[in-house]
């Protein structure tokens, strides 16, 4: 079988150098383009691309993606800035494409996304649950965006399976001791010189913790998942959102 | 709607005291017999038994189904030395008596069972994976049936996903500091006075670590399980074997 | 040698009774009294007491201190409520009995004593420092008392040593998700069924995270310090606040 | 108060080039000299150097502190090798030239001098301890270095206390499974893709766990160290062996 034939759109950027070189050294993919700014589409038709890794800008990203699905090159997309319309947009254009099929994962790490459906999927059996994130001092937002995404899919599913209010006994506390409330999910946020960005859910019942944590040193960490999209992107047409549903984790 | 009946079988036990408590303070349970060493099986029927904990021996519990199983008693079971042939037996019974439905489950901490699901679904996608368990120093073996059940499932996981052998460039070590391998997997025994029952399941990759870690405290952390077997066994006739089955973990 | 003669005074208590538990198995001590509510403080000096482990009340706490030290027998103190007055009329007392000591501590804990310490040594040298304390959810006040004193000695170390602020982007902030801030360092206070009592002490600079953990399963764990109070407490006469003072960390 | 006047000797390598970026990027230290193979060593005397971080080779070290000490320069030394004899010429030196100061470091990382320092002085109060340490996969001795002298610290301490044997009722192990045994301290090392360099010191007693960790990110992390070195070694005439003799750690 041959190898798979892909290019990557913002080769230039942070992410995109760090795609370039995973693309490179994966013995199942060959890299047959590289679009810097200012490259023309066309290199990705010329070139023979069957799938682009699209990780350039929002202003960018709408017609750097319709000129791949009007070509039948499939996406696998990291670029931010995903509106409803601007989904039902790209939907529009992979209706009028059958087999064509576009990735868009707001996170490629494999370890953050399965710790999200972990964490959903224990929620129901603990009466406790609070996150500790841990990031390093330069970070500008308290608590970071995945702990409160992570949050959110835990207080959903206490609530589906009917739990209430946690226990909490706590009568006399400093301002700020308990964290802040994400849907009744305390969240606390650690800012240390010398960490990343790590992140620990804590579920707590009866006589028994469980611990589901995942630390992030690198850039580096999201090239597998995009490598998982860019391997099965292919068998799947139409857009899927979220890099979870290519995790097999049934059985 | 009227509680639901619970007997406990072996009620003098460390685990059946454990459970008649259990029972006893869950607002849609009514414990109606506990029977110890001695008591008669027909007390279940004559108490209206719907459903019946047993935790006794294995020299007790296959008389003790068989009673149950013929009288159209549900069954959630602890006691543990199952064979093939005792479960074919037990399956032999359950086939004359349609509607009624068995759990049997060698472990009832739910941390523990989905620790050893989400290592199962997690393993394929790591390069590296150890374990780590800790104990009291009074235990006998090492390391713990559980971890060396959890490096199994994640050894066969690696397998199916056609994973090879993990990283490893030792090259000079000491006796035992790598570990005992269990089909592969290193997984490390620490012994410490102060503890009870830990396990942790790091997995590493490029960038990346996910950790699933359970602390478990003491017996009464295994009751949440019981009582989740007592409400569901009622509706899932014949044998179903681990507790992983009867958590709802899709989506 | 013979036995050190020890008495509890609170023998009925909670922490009495494990008192009375740890010097009945311990080889070089000798329980000669157990004294509860209503006994007579004489039989201390008839069972001919060396040292008294004192765990009442501070409604009781100085009139049985003053007569142990006007008999000449040593004590060991877990009693709270001191107050400068108090302990300045304990200080006049012993002036009058050369060669009495008497140990009061408000944390018998090795483990939460050391940690305190390691702490107060490794602030100067870290840029960033963080508490992180985990608890039963039926905890009345937050952050625990040992929490927000480690936090006050690291807070005072680095001052000492000249550190100003800690570094800390954050812009956009949940309420409560940095914690609650004890003279400059953030706490943080988990709540979840299931724990104990458990404390992290963060530091890092750049590179490299180091971390101070304490975990405390229950009361038995103070037992180390009362003995450790009891043996040393015949050598050092006069007052002494805190166990810190009897550990033996030179060199 | 002016600068204090610092070379750099071996500034070409990994660790020299980070002591070049450190002592440039220090308020307190002015950079005079970056020393390269085959640069004369008279460039530290003309260049009116105080100090000289020594980072180069076994083969090297002895000549150039050799022309520092003669020359009044203080040196900060990095570079192993160094035997009982090499140390006793070095010692007859400075002898020879009363106020210079050597410090010659094997560990220049504060958090790791502190975890074997704190680990030391905890080790007689618990009755077990065991180390687990983890790296990356491309390590080739099992355990680390710094393991084995932390254990031995440890295994000193306890000997020096009187402690006897850990308790350990293990009779039935899977080979390896309980680690390496120094001095018999068990040791555990785990290897996983994604780690760099970590240690856990873990000390157990009836109801309580202590834990020292330390994680080592990178090479940075041995900067604040060495200019802590640079810093103090002007006002410590004579050889010192070890960072921890210059870190504060009193009272």
């Amino acid at each position: 079988m041959g190898k798979q034939r892909v290019a990557v759109i913002g080769a230039q950027g942070r992410m995109g150098a760090e795609a370039v070189r995973a693309v490179e050294a994966a013995d199942d993919l060959e890299l047959v383009a590289a679009l810097g700014r200012g490259d023309r589409l066309e290199t990705l038709t010329e070139a023979g691309a069957e799938v682009a890794v699209e990780l350039t800008h929002p202003d960018a990203v709408m017609e750097n993606l319709a000129f791949c699905v009007a070509h039948g090159v499939h996406g696998v997309v990291g670029t931010t800035g995903w509106t409803e319309e601007r989904l039902a947009t790209l939907r529009g254009r992979l209706a009028a494409a059958p087999g064509v099929g576009v990735l868009i994962a707001p996170n490629f790490g494999i370890g953050a996304v399965l710790t999200m459906r972990f964490a959903r999927q224990a929620a129901r059996y603990f009466e406790s649950v609070e996150i500790v994130e841990s990031h390093h001092p330069g970070k500008a937002d308290a608590p970071s965006g995945t702990a409160v995404r992570t949050a959110q899919l835990v207080a959903e599913a206490r609530r589906a399976a009917g739990l209430g209010d946690q226990p909490d006994a706590t009568t006399t506390a400093l301002d700020g001791a308990r964290g802040a409330s994400v849907d009744g999910v305390p969240v606390h946020a650690v800012r240390l010189r010398g960490l990343v960005a790590h992140q620990e859910v804590r579920f707590g019942d009866e006589g028994e913790i469980l611990t589901i944590a995942h630390d992030s040193m690198n850039r580096s960490s999201f090239m597998p998942g995009v490598l998982l999209g860019v391997r099965r992107v292919v068998e799947v047409p139409g857009l899927t959102f979220g890099l979870e549903h290519f995790l097999d984790l049934d059985g």
